[in-house]
């Protein structure tokens, strides 16, 4: 993509409301725009960063055993009448000219619920796991954490079914391993905690996945000798222990909840009745469990860990794109050489932002900074004398020098490397 | 995919109330669930049938240089008071519990021209065009046409920005070239016409994409000579003839519009003083098209006109798998022989639904005529009797007898075929 054609410039301006570290960076460098508070465009390389995470999170999905579909957002009254949700306050609510109301899908027990109890009915048919990629609504009524709390925001929402709990359990501990490989692969595992939290009526404890950062709204405590956390609103039904390994010397954290993973159990099943008829044609009410992560906040949490002073630094799996090309000055043999650059990059599929602007140098590599691609290439006179580009990782101080002809493989090597 | 676990079971069961031919083979292959009047759920089949004609649609835009973009539904009630259009009937209403009001988008005008007018104020920031594909609402009194009109659908709409008309006239000219593709990759080109339109306050006619078929809501009439056609409302205003030959002798069919483009010229920026500033320091208001095309939409226009008395009938390029791999018996030998090549298919990454279920062949035959998968491929005693599978094409009545070793080479060379 060429820079000068890209939607979205950097800038200065930023909303005198906009306080977090997210939102500063994200607008400033173009990849959102505040449409209202809580509420976000995502502009063409913010697009990018979260249709990556999206694509991986669908990834890790897929590998255990869910199936992607789409439910709609419009919810039937009835159906949160039955669960006695219709009328909790994050619920919007939709009317039409012809006085039709809906609810505005915040989750989607009540839609899925029903839904699967109209294809399984045989134990032959359980275990499955459904889920969605898609967007959700809050009525959040201060909505000031840039795309870490919106009132429009994108979802993976995850719901199990099963026979019994054991096979609910067992899926539960395969779904902790796949939300520790998606949080690895964005970069952001080695400040993630799983936390023991409230399990509501149905269940001990539920577990949250919280990443540290001072952007946070929750409070966690950390085991360093278990590696989890206890979120704040259990710690004293816990004595102030780990409840693990009983140790009392916790660490307290701020935190944001990047994940959550709830059993269910019978919670949805029972008030929709959804049963199974067993080995002996024996009725049984089926278990559940829901597994939330959302794509948008994990873009808001790797912004808000994974910065300097300068701008972004994106890890290479979900950066807009993988190479920044820089052409600097105004002479037309280097413009030359950098447009064949970028084609050569560009027909070896390399991702390539290519700033062909007419800015000076400083005006440029700030902006690249901000931006936070990981690798950033500058042809320059100086470098062409030497038939080289220079290289500079955005996570790293160094530059190095490589010749043009080796460029493709350098990327290449940089790319494919952990 | 093993048959055995998809999610979505081929169904008898049909509401009463969905009497058009795409709900019916919808619903009743898997592919999408009726949530309520107009509301879908789009099951594993269907999502995987969407997001094929999502990424063609991607595609084709992207290649006009389109910018991808994701704006939210939630819209500001101000911007639709500016343009006049916030009590139009379509508009669905959201009220959140301390009382603030939004409109749910049915379209993006109010939200993509004030978003461009921050980015693009020179002339040197021209043209450029935006784009998405998101969920839209409207509040559509009947919804009867299964997913051809629904409350909620899926959405491409593109809006370009011009700072003259000639400009905008050659990028609306390109965009019909960019629909005709997709209507080409899509298996319905030769059923669909550019038609003229109303064109509203603001141009004299827009042009409208109408594909032939009885379950369209709209009258066109065809003009064979220029293989154009003219849209019931206005081919009074044309005294009956064709606009381009002045041909009387017009065919009056039944249709659906599967894509509308419109050059909104001034209508938009003006209500919004959204001006670049020229050559010459001068402000002038900005240039308007938008493009609009429905992938669900697209997908029921599909099935209306790819179907037989026994099902749908895929094409390759969305059909939600490209083999549907078929066991027939209960010999171990031949299972056993049937996974096999299920896994060497999967391996050359081939897209393959397999039939691994204890039923019937009638039963296995009859739900893969319905799912329409373009090829199936049958394993039974009788095939590996001469090392071979059997293969029938969805579209073609007759069957070949393939040899196992040779099955990956004919799929690859059926595949890439035109």
């Amino acid at each position: 993509m060429k820079q000068s054609k890209l939607f979205g410039k950097t800038t200065k301006e930023i909303p005198k409301d906009e306080t977090s570290i997210n939102a500063q960076y994200l607008i400033r460098g173009g990849f959102i725009d505040k449409s209202m508070a809580g509420v976000y465009t995502y502009l063409p390389l913010g697009k990018r960063v979260l249709s990556k995470i999206e694509n991986i999170i669908r990834e890790e999905m897929d590998a255990i055993g869910g199936q992607e579909i789409l439910m709609p957002a419009l919810q039937k009254k009835e159906d949160w009448l039955i669960t006695g949700r219709w009328d909790i306050d994050v619920m919007m609510k939709v009317k039409t000219y012809f006085d039709k109301e809906y609810g505005l899908g915040w989750t989607h027990e009540e839609v899925v619920t029903p839904l699967a109890k109209k294809y399984a009915r045989s134990y032959k048919d359980f275990p499955f796991s459904l889920y969605q990629i898609q967007t959700k609504f809050r009525s959040e009524k201060r909505a000031k954490s840039g795309i870490l709390r919106g009132r429009e925001f994108s979802m993976k929402d995850l719901y199990s079914f099963h026979t019994n709990e054991e096979d609910l359990n067992q899926f539960y501990e395969q779904s902790k391993k796949a939300y520790f490989k998606i949080f690895d692969r964005v970069g952001i595992k080695d400040k993630t905690y799983l936390t023991f939290a409230a399990g509501g009526d149905f269940s001990k404890y539920s577990h949250e996945f919280q990443t540290l950062t001072s952007a946070g709204e929750d409070i966690i405590y950390i085991c360093n000798k278990c590696k989890i956390a206890i979120n704040q609103e259990i710690i004293a039904d816990l004595k102030n222990c780990c409840p693990e390994c009983g140790n009392k010397n916790l660490n307290k954290k701020k935190a944001i909840e990047t994940g959550n993973i709830f059993k269910l159990r019978r919670r949805f099943s029972e008030a929709f009745n959804f049963k199974f008829s067993d080995e002996n044609g024996k009725e049984n009410v089926v278990m559940m469990g829901c597994y939330g992560m959302g794509p948008s906040r994990l873009m808001g949490t790797i912004v808000e860990l994974l910065n300097d002073e300068k701008g972004i630094i994106w890890p290479k799996s979900v950066a807009p794109y993988q190479v920044h090309l820089v052409y600097l000055g105004d002479d037309k043999v280097v413009l030359k050489e950098a447009e064949k650059i970028y084609e050569s990059l560009q027909k070896e599929k390399i991702e390539v932002l290519y700033d062909d602007r007419n800015e000076s140098a400083g005006v440029k590599f700030k902006d690249s900074d901000l931006i936070g691609v990981p690798l950033r290439i500058v042809v320059s006179n100086k470098t062409l004398k030497n038939d080289s580009v220079e290289i500079k990782k955005r996570n790293d101080t160094g530059f190095e020098m490589i010749m043009t002809s080796e460029l493709v493989d350098y990327i290449r090597e940089y790319l494919d490397a952990k």
